[in-house]
């Protein structure tokens, strides 16, 4: 069973995924403290208005999360290319609301930049609040889980030693298209694959995170309330462009997409833009 | 003129401060894109509804901001103290609304830091959205200043080259105590000085930011859109305590103040917490 956010008519559902139709859930509107697992699978199916999927507007999973956070380097592949040191703690940094972007939506590429990259992750959407939130226990936070696409504009990211004005650039990061709760996927057998231009450019098992699940969730409620909706990028894989001999990025035309075995996948067409950055 | 956002009898204002006292302001709630300077200062003023400051509660001036941005190394004393190079673009990382704490709170010190330490800085509250402002602009977009304390846990900040989680602690960073519009204050005559115990451990002038107001918006809305209501702390004098010989951290009891010549200064007691963390 899979879950989409999606406009329709200018109004917002949650609705079960159902073969190539969407089934709008009663009373499941934006995620919040009540929407658990069990709620999801429970609310009353509003089979009367089935829509095609191809008739509506896929949002991310969670349009609006208080929260994103990011995991830098968290397979072995990544740290070995970037030349870095194996991590003890996450290296953890932000996005915002605004960077997100629905899973069929256009990447716009920023005038600014020259340098933009792709970053296949797994997402974790929180589904229960809680602060010191001990691993043993952190199962019971997750409401499931979707796949992002952490675009990242490399000549920004290393402005500084800080990330973030390479990481929060507006409506970069295609999140979606489903949410997949943690009883319909084995995570343990799954593999994530990037995949531009119809080449793998990115590929590894989901066993091989460095910092697992519940130890993320553990360690970022040490410092901060983790809230329904809130969302974890748990890192990418090898194999990112800018690590690539020689190095590849985004161009106008390019197709992208990021693939959770069992989650989901995400497809996005990279499109330049006007020099005042259009409407991004 | 200035303003206050404050708590009093269970109900959210936004007053004007006359002395001692504070008048709320008729239609001026939570800040949006409606609240420009002239509004506040236009506002009905509630005479009727006066309270005594020592009556409220003081909020954080924007209690629950979209966006939070901290710049890094933003005067020269601080960026030699941390034997770094002189930046080229600001050293940007982020807060989360979560992590603000009204201007009279207390600190509390979190059971997982031994390394709690002060940060006086400047804070600009946006006022207008925007997204790729000119220096030029710049100006229009800001609603006023404030004074914050980006309270640090040290240990955490530097467990990866990544500073969130030493920047981003809940309720850890003390915002207010008054809003005052740009025209009523001259901040190139201006300083600002951290206190502990009675001692002056920080001071500086603002016109030695490296980067200047106009500059940090014109860099942040690049890539992100500002709107009302978003903070942003311009960086911190040399003086912290990591840095000091020897070190000085943050322990029970101590009283911790920082101030901006006619802006406002922030006054706030630190306590020990339970193993727990208490209630933070």
């Amino acid at each position: 069973m899979a879950y989409a956010t999606y406009e329709y008519h200018g109004a917002r559902h949650v609705g079960e995924v159902q073969d190539d139709t969407l089934v709008p859930l009663t009373g499941v509107g934006e995620l919040s403290a009540e929407t658990t697992p069990e709620r999801l699978r429970e609310a009353t199916r509003r089979t009367d208005a089935r829509v095609a999927l191809a008739d509506v507007r896929l949002l991310p999973v969670v349009p609006r999360p208080a929260k994103i956070f990011c995991v830098g380097l968290n397979y072995h592949a990544h740290v070995t290319e970037t030349h870095r040191e194996l991590p003890t703690y996450p290296v953890l940094f932000p996005k915002f609301a605004d960077s997100l972007l629905g899973p069929d939506d256009d990447i716009l590429l920023p005038p600014e930049s020259t340098q933009v990259d792709y970053e296949g992750e797994l997402v974790v959407v929180i589904g229960r609040a809680g602060r010191r939130i001990a691993e043993a226990d952190a199962a019971a936070h997750v409401l499931g889980y979707t796949v992002a696409n952490d675009v990242t504009m490399r000549d920004f990211q290393y402005k500084t030693h800080q990330w973030m004005q390479g990481k929060a650039w507006d409506a970069s990061t295609p999140v979606g298209p489903y949410l997949v709760p943690p009883d319909e996927v084995d995570l343990e057998k799954a593999g994530i694959r990037t995949i531009l231009n119809g080449e793998t450019v990115q590929e590894a098992d989901l066993s091989m995170l460095i910092f697992s699940i519940p130890r993320l969730i553990a360690t970022l409620s040490t410092f901060t309330a983790l809230a329904p909706g809130d969302l974890i990028l748990t890192g990418t894989p090898g194999g990112v462009g800018y690590r690539r001999d020689p190095q590849v990025f985004l161009t106008d035309g390019d197709r992208i997409s990021v693939e959770v075995d069992g989650v989901g996948r995400l497809h996005n067409l990279v499109r330049a833009t006007t020099p005042d950055g259009g409407d991004r």
